[in-house]
C-alpha cells in the first residue's frame, strides 16, 4: 500500500533545526516532502506574495525526504508545494516544530500556524508544532510523543472542514506532564516598540515587548497548559466568522491515550 | 464634547485615493489620524515586522486629519500608531477602502483586514471597508451610505470583544440595493501560479488564479450578496477557535437603517 503523503513547511527557514526533527519524526508515518521558505518569516502570519516572482529550490534529500525552498512566505510554500512542487494530494500538513511559542494571541501573527491555515483552506488536515524555546539549539524531544499521537491519529481520522491544530509543547527537560484540548489564552503585548536613534538623529523602533496574561487563573487556556507542564492543543479554525469551530470527535481519544500512555 | 478619536489604515499605502475617501467620510465623525503603509501591502494578512527596524514619517495633513506613513505591514501600522503616534485612544478603527474585494476566503489574507483585527485585538472597535474595484481610479461613492451609518452605529454602540467587520461594497456605479449580515462564502483559487523562464532559462512563479465559488446558491454568502448588488457585512472573529463570534445587537438596526434609507 502507498504510504501517505505528508508535507512539512514552517516559519523559521529549511535551515531550522525543528523542521529537521518534525522530518524525522514523520518519516515513520509517510513519505514527507519538505518545503520551507528560503529566509525566516517569523510573524508572516497568512501573508503571500502578489508584488513580486516565488521561485522554487531543490535541495538535496534530507533523511529520505525531499526538501526545497521558496523564496516567499510559509503560505507561498504551502500553495506552490500545492500546485507546482507535490506529485499528489498529501494526507497530512505539519508545520514547525516552531523555535519558540504560538500560544495565546500569538497563533494571529504565526506564519508556522498560518501555514498550517492555508493547508486546511486546502482542506488537508493539518497541525501547527510549536516548542517553547526560541533558541536555535533547542531540545525538541519533548515534542516526540504529542508528533506521533496526533500525526498518526490526523491521517487515520482526518479533520473537519476548515480546522487546524495549534499545538504547543513546554520547554522542559523531561517528558511533558500531559496534553489538553485549551482556548487560546487571553491576554496582550506590553510595551511593544524599542526606539532608537539613527546616526542621523532620526527614530526608528523595532518591535520587543512582554506578553500579559489577562486570565492567569483561567485552568482552560495554553497559557495553563505549558505553565503546568502539559502539551497545549487549540483547535482553531480559518473561517474567522460566526459559527463555532467543529469539534473534532479523534481529539480526546488522543490525548487520553498520550496521558496514558505517560503514566506506564 | 471632545470628538471621537479614528484611527484609519489600509494595505494599499498612504497614496490610495480609498484611504482619502475614508478619512474625507469619518471627518464629519471625528478627528481622524491616518497611519497607513509606506508602500503597497497587498496579502500581508497579520504580518507583522520583527527581523528589521521600522520608521514612521509624518507627512502633511488632508483635509484637516494627521497623515503618517510606516515602513512596514498594516499591523506594524496599527501597533505603532497606538504606542508611539495617537496621543489619547481611538474610538473606532477604520481600514480601507480597500481597492479590490475581501469577500470569501480573501479576508484570511487580507492587509487591510489584517489591520482591522490588529485595531480588534487592541479592543477598539474596528471595521474594514472594500470596494470590488482594483483600479486606482475606483468610484467610491456607492460605499459612502455604509461607511456613514456603521461607523456611527460603531462609535455609539461599539463592538464585542475580539470582533471585527469586513464590509465589502459592490462596485456598481449606482447606490447598492441594501445591506445584509453574511456568512464568508466557501470556495477557492485555481490555477494560482503563472510559470516563467527568466533569461537564464531558470523557472519561476508569480501569483494569480481565478476564485470558484463551492455554493454559489447559498443566499447567506458575501458572494452571493455582492452578486445581487448589496453590501455585504461579515463579522470576524479574531480568536480564531472554538466558541462562536458574539452577536453584534447593534448591527441588524443599523442594516435596516440602511436599508429603509434607500427606500426613501
Amino acid at each position: 500500500m502507498e504510504r501517505p503523503l505528508i508535507l512539512v513547511s514552517n516559519d523559521d527557514s529549511y535551515r531550522a533545526p525543528g523542521a529537521r526533527y518534525l522530518v524525522d519524526r514523520l518519516l515513520k508515518l509517510g513519505d514527507v516532502v519538505c518545503v520551507c521558505p528560503e529566509h525566516p518569516q517569523s510573524g508572516q502570519s497568512m501573508a503571500l506574495t502578489v508584488n513580486s516572482p516565488l521561485r522554487i529550490t531543490e535541495l538535496p534529500d534530507y533523511n529520505g525526504a525531499k526538501m526545497y525552498h521558496v523564496s516567499g512566505t510559509p503560505v507561498d510554500c504551502i500553495k506552490l508545494a500545492m500546485h507546482h512542487i507535490l506529485d499528489r494530494r498529501p494526507a497530512l500538513v505539519a508545520t514547525g516544530i516552531n523555535h519558540g511559542s504560538n500560544s495565546a494571541i500569538n497563533v494571529l501573527y504565526s506564519g508556522t500556524m498560518g501555514a498550517a491555515m492555508e493547508g486546511a483552506a486546502f482542506g488537508i488536515p493539518s497541525i501547527g508544532f510549536s516548542l517553547t524555546d526560541h533558541s536555535w539549539e533547542a531540545d525538541f524531544s519533548p515534542c516526540l510523543r504529542a508528533i506521533d499521537i496526533l500525526c498518526e491519529a490526523a491521517l487515520k481520522y482526518r479533520m473537519p472542514v476548515d480546522t487546524a491544530l495549534n499545538v504547543n509543547v513546554p520547554n522542559i527537560k523531561t517528558e511533558p506532564k500531559g496534553m489538553k484540548i485549551c482556548v487560546p489564552c487571553r491576554g496582550l503585548w506590553n510595551d511593544e516598540y524599542k526606539e532608537y536613534l539613527d546616526p542621523y538623529g532620526r527614530k526608528f523602533y523595532w518591535l520587543t515587548g512582554q506578553f500579559e496574561n489577562l486570565e492567569p487563573d483561567n485552568r482552560e487556556t495554553d497559557e495553563w497548559a505549558l505553565a503546568h507542564e502539559l502539551v497545549s492543543v487549540v483547535p482553531v479554525g480559518i473561517e474567522r466568522t460566526a459559527g463555532s469551530v467543529p469539534q473534532i470527535d479523534w481529539l480526546p481519544e488522543a490525548i487520553e491515550r498520550y496521558n496514558t500512555e505517560l503514566k506506564r
